[in-house]
């Protein structure tokens, strides 16, 4: 019966029949378990974490597999980007949003916003010409000016999925919230700039181009915004007013979920941003309907969409590692060997530049100094848009190109990010209380990290330096400050009572 | 804005292009919404359940979609078989099995067996054989022998999904594991008949077939039942041995909802019953499993697992609705509108006797007595294995009787179940603690429900009549009493230490 199963599922693998969705489905599920275990016997080990487990457990996989069925096909379930965008990214970014401190993120709101809009422009425009004047000098120059844009787009865009799972919310809040906020707003901006780039007629450019994409970017955000709060002050006032607990704790869960993805799909459906959305979405849910549902509710929405999160980005990473070693893809690449070891550098370095060259500037423009530079693993959303065209041999070479990328990003990065945060983080663990002066912050590039590292009132009183700067960000601070004071006494005053939650005073 | 929204429905609908999927999704994600909210608002309702709901709210949105796309196409999701096997069943049946009062279901496990095979046996001979006298009394009569039998097949098992939904586990505890067991041993009968059928050649049908045939079940049985068992007490193990709790409750929560999904697929890899492996899947982790993780994973199974169970009922009875006025259907059948009625008035009279063929004798055999052989709607299972092929005229009307006859269980007796369980159990409720005599069993009619509807000690000790059933019963009963104390024995000893829970002790 094993000789004839593995019969089947080689066969399976090959043809992509009925029976093979079973099977791939079985091999997935499995493997997922595998992912589990594996990450919970690795989590007290600081040098891998999960992400990094799936991706090599993937590639063992997809190896094992490639082997059984003699080299004929690696990659097991045909991965379409539909089951990507409609089953797999939703949950992640809702439960995201459920969970994230929104003090600390809207307290970050400018600084997010910056990065997420400017830093990007920069960004594109850095990374866009260094492959322009580049790739040519590696032995690779077939693209138009506006694949080099799009190009540009893709290795812009940071990824949040890949980020939540290194950095952690509880040790480094400040951090958290500015590197997956930024990754957030980053995806309204890509979408923009993504639709323009198609649209745009690059031998007419027009000197109010860059300002029309802004004034998109600025409509598409604030109607996805909008429209995520809506469903999501809906939701509440509906569970509040019927009282479902009463009856039903299911149905409670049930409508939560129901809703949140109906607000992620009413999105793309009017081309708005679904993550934008769903993410605002999940803020407003947790703030109010969290608090009109039953006890047992709330544990479950806690874990359940956590679980629903976990198991999507799991799932991710393994198929990105099961999906590299797909032959048909590194077949079709005509580049050599030197030729791919060149693109490859020219793209790592590009992204390091284009981000350095966004997120130092900003970060001292806002007070906030980052080794954040170092952590810009490419979002698969735009991988797996890629992943769509493997016929062409230029677009081949990019996307094996992509796939090594990722994985010297993730496994790199991911590798250093943690112990790199340990490193600066544990000498001023040991703090006194609120306000009191930290020890040992005398060097320059500690007063840079701290403030970005520790909580807000960890850089308290330094040295004269840290003093003018602070006195800087208080003056941007401020607004942020009184609009949190006015929105507190309208929340407390308007909101809860209509849409739930308990009062603060 | 809303009238272009409306025009894409309306292309959506009637093309199902990829835009057609995301308009899909919405559409069914708003209407499941509605179904939440309607039956939550029925609760108290006792005529009017959620299915119920749910049919009605389908048949209206499919007809709004019907007369939007000006008569095009009505069924706007394209419902594939895969879809309700792979996604919508396996949540369903586990959860039934995890929630399921597991000392109930065992103990009526003979009578759950005899209903589920020799039940089955008896109603697939009547209803194939009333098939071929009557059907062609009525004008319909163009069927080999292999398809009355297949028919037989498809109306004598029941369905499990709509049951749940009817009877309450905890008023009515004994009904409900007996008409739910049956449900689901009925399906491994089913899935065995159905293969002999198809193989079968009626020409040449030799003594020995029916002899092969339950062999065929029992090892199907064994079998599925095996490794539905085996998948639990490894999870439970892997859980307990590693103690996953310490780092992450989400990670304990995906391994449990994840090897339960891959029993079911493994089961359906192999040719097994997925549904008996994941009932019994279900079974051994609320056993084992659920007592090696943390409080909170507790709650949040409880709640995860019946919220996934009930989104995915509520959302094939909007199915059913919606799918009930897809054109296509009703434009192939031939039929006249009298030949219609002739045919549902011969199924409808045929299920019920099948189902009274072998409910009341049984009963009788295993001293339980039902008021169950009204309340047997079609499983939907087979009503979408049928629904694939629509291009023959025969089968088209077959398929269209097929949904009247769904509609008219559900509905009907759906409507009747509730209130003629109420009726025959207010006048016991009132009873003294276990041992005492019931008051107002006089009439044998009240002698035949009550077993049934009550709980064991219901019955006490009636008149002679009933006290000679009760030594009949008693003595059928013991070798399971035995059999229990065993177990218990044993699961205390060896089982629970191993693989977790509370000792008995």
């Amino acid at each position: 019966a094993a000789s004839s199963l593995w019969d089947e599922l080689v066969v399976a693998a090959s043809t992509g029949g009925s029976s093979g969705t079973v099977v791939s489905i079985c091999v997935f599920t499995a493997v997922l378990c595998l992912c589990l275990v594996a990450g919970h016997l690795l989590e007290e080990n600081k040098w891998v974490n999960e992400s990094i487990t799936a991706l090599i457990i993937g590639c063992i996989v997809g190896a094992l597999i490639f082997l059984l069925s003699k080299g004929r096909n690696s990659h097991i379930l045909r991965f379409d980007e539909q089951l990507f965008f409609i089953y797999v990214l939703p949950p992640i970014i809702f439960n995201a949003g459920f969970q994230v401190k929104k003090k600390q993120f809207f307290h970050n709101f400018l600084t997010i916003m910056s990065f997420g809009v400017f830093g990007v422009f920069i960004s594109v425009a850095i990374v866009s010409a260094g492959f322009y004047w580049l790739l040519p000098k590696v032995g690779f120059g077939k693209l138009d000016a506006v694949d080099y844009l799009a190009l540009g787009v893709i290795f812009s865009s940071t990824d949040t999925v890949c980020t939540l799972q290194v950095i952690s919310q509880d040790e480094t809040p400040r951090l958290y919230s500015l590197v997956f906020g930024e990754g957030v707003v980053n995806d309204a901006t890509s979408v923009v700039l993504f639709n323009a780039i198609k649209n745009m007629d690059i031998t007419k450019i027009k000197s109010g181009a860059v300002l029309k994409v802004i004034g998109d970017f600025l409509y598409l955000f604030a109607t996805s915004t909008i429209l995520g709060a809506t469903i999501g002050l809906f939701t509440a006032y509906v569970l509040k007013a019927l009282y479902f607990g009463r009856h039903s704790t299911d149905r409670e869960v049930a409508l939560m979920a129901l809703m949140a993805y109906l607000s992620y799909m009413l999105a793309e459906l009017l081309s708005l941003s679904g993550i934008l959305t769903v993410f605002f979405c999940g803020i407003v849910m947790s703030h109010y309907a969290w608090h009109n549902v039953t006890e047992s509710s709330r544990i479950t929405t806690r874990h359940i969409f956590a679980t629903l999160s976990f198991i999507a980005e799991t799932f991710i990473f393994l198929y990105v590692g099961m999906d590299a070693l797909d032959m048909d893809k590194w077949k079709t690449t005509q580049a050599s060997f030197k030729t791919s070891i060149g693109i490859f550098g020219v793209i790592i370095s590009l992204i390091l530049l284009g981000r350095a060259a966004f997120v130092f500037p900003l970060s001292i423009l806002s007070n906030f100094m980052s080794g954040n530079s170092e952590k810009a693993p490419i979002t698969f959303k735009h991988q797996f848009t890629f992943s769509g065209v493997t016929q062409d041999p230029v677009h081949a070479t990019i996307i094996t190109s992509t796939i090594v990328v990722v994985f010297f990003t993730t496994l790199v990065f991911g590798f250093l990010t943690r112990p790199m945060i340990s490193a600066m983080l544990p000498q001023h663990r040991h703090r006194e209380p609120a306000g009191g002066r930290s020890t040992g912050s005398n060097s320059p590039k500690d007063e840079f990290i701290l403030p970005f590292l520790g909580d807000e009132d960890a850089s308290g009183s330094g040295s004269g330096f840290v003093q003018a700067k602070r006195s800087i960000s208080m003056m941007l601070e401020r607004p942020i400050h009184t609009v949190h004071i006015y929105w507190r006494k309208f929340d407390d005053r308007f909101m809860r009572p209509i849409f739930g939650g308990p009062r603060s005073y």
